[in-house]
């Protein structure tokens, strides 16, 4: 049987305030057995985006990856916050190492063709290219490996990627080796019955049940992609897919679940 | 016999300039056999803090860290530099993989005490404490290290430490499992014997050519504490040091140098 591996992904909202972020890397530094973070942290490049003059720009809701912004993204993402949350593992006892997808080739990736937008310097993994050994090799030796959302095309650029696409193409490259546990960690419990209730959480997602609550309309639209995406993984070799709160990081770790649960 | 490693520093004006830059990291790459590089930065730091209203202090002509210069030097130096040059290595076929001190425990350190000065977040090597295992692990699979000159003090904080010395300690460390030739890239052709003509590079220095030039006064004052802690590396087992310009790198990693080799 294979050993059990947690690829967890935190969004900006944990890396953003202190106090949680704390709370949240204790509970992920005692998280037993062998795990992995991804990371995201837009608000933070934003924030200091400004402080050097370089401002946002979106296209249709989406940002746009300029030449200055993939430095600020390489520096903030890279460099700030990738390395604040090694630093804070290590003093928690968790032997963390930073990565982005350029450090030994982990994370191929290709420029996104412009088609009807330049999304600019943004990369859609290669899965098919991936080359896991690295990560299990630092795994094995126990090593915790910390991944900020960027990619490389191989020719020297580097390429901003979706930090839950990442959590994803990991998991899946990892389930050749491991029996991988997915869990992303968003603001709300879980999935949510009733987006006005907090409290709502579904515990269990099924594709059946995927199938009746898209029937009944009962699924908020914007968690829709993030289930196609979580069944994507469940196909192609993750065993669980866990959707859930920071603050819950521990107990959705453990067998008895307050976050959703989805498997096949 | 151990195998060769060429533990090699650049400083901030290789790093500055893309066309310099380039030169270097492709005869870099082209290096046969195991590798390491330690970049410095401070120019692109303080331009960058510029930019963020950061301004660089500096007390008796060293720099001061205070806490938003160790988040920029965290940013450009474990983020847009460490990551630019690991993506550019990679390009030339090197696979790069990019570190601070705090990534894996590599370069556990101090914080200076306060004795008149305070430089703030400045580390302090603790060279019993290094653990170069995960290095040598990492070179043993082909990578090549590529490290930012941050250490930290293993309670959560990132430290700012000088890349000479980071390099030295490397390569001290690694002498241990290998044939270390350490290589300090400056924007001279070697150490010189008259400081106002660029070629008149001593080819070679050992402690009584060291001694001899002392008693002379033939040596540039900057140079003392350069060679002082050459001597003190090779005494700590590793093999060559070599002094000398980053546009000669090939040839100073071959037989015949045009830089400076100093050994015991």
């Amino acid at each position: 049987m294979k050993e059990k591996l947690f690829v967890i992904k935190i969004g900006g909202n944990v890396v953003d305030d202190s106090t949680t972020q704390a709370a949240f890397l204790n509970a992920f530094a005692g998280i037993a057995g062998k795990k992995l973070l991804v990371h995201g942290g837009g608000k933070i490049a934003t924030r200091i985006g400004e402080q050097m003059g370089i401002a946002a720009q979106y296209q249709d809701g989406r940002r746009i990856t300029d030449a200055a912004t993939i430095d600020l993204v390489t520096m903030v993402y890279g460099g700030l916050i990738n390395k604040q949350l090694v630093v804070a593992l290590q003093a928690f006892g968790c032997n963390a190492l930073g990565l982005t997808g350029a450090d030994g080739n982990i994370l191929p990736a290709a420029k996104r063709p412009v088609i009807e937008t330049d999304y600019g310097f943004v990369g859609d993994m290669v899965q098919e290219a991936m080359q896991p050994e690295l990560l299990v090799q630092l795994l094995e030796t126990g090593i915790t490996p910390v991944l900020a959302p960027l990619t490389h095309d191989g020719h020297g650029q580097l390429l901003n990627t979706n930090a839950d696409t990442i959590a994803s193409a990991i998991a899946i490259a990892l389930s050749a080796y491991y029996t991988v546990s997915l869990v992303y960690c968003f603001e709300k419990k879980g999935v949510l019955q009733d987006i006005n209730d907090e409290e709502s959480v579904v515990p269990l997602i099924t594709p059946a049940i995927d199938a009746a609550m898209r029937r009944e309309g009962s699924l908020f639209a914007g968690m829709l992609p993030k289930l196609d995406n979580a069944f994507a993984a469940l196909t192609a070799g993750v065993q669980h897919v866990i959707i859930g709160s920071a603050d819950d990081l521990a107990v959705n770790c453990s067998v008895e679940k307050k976050g959703t649960l989805i498997q096949l």
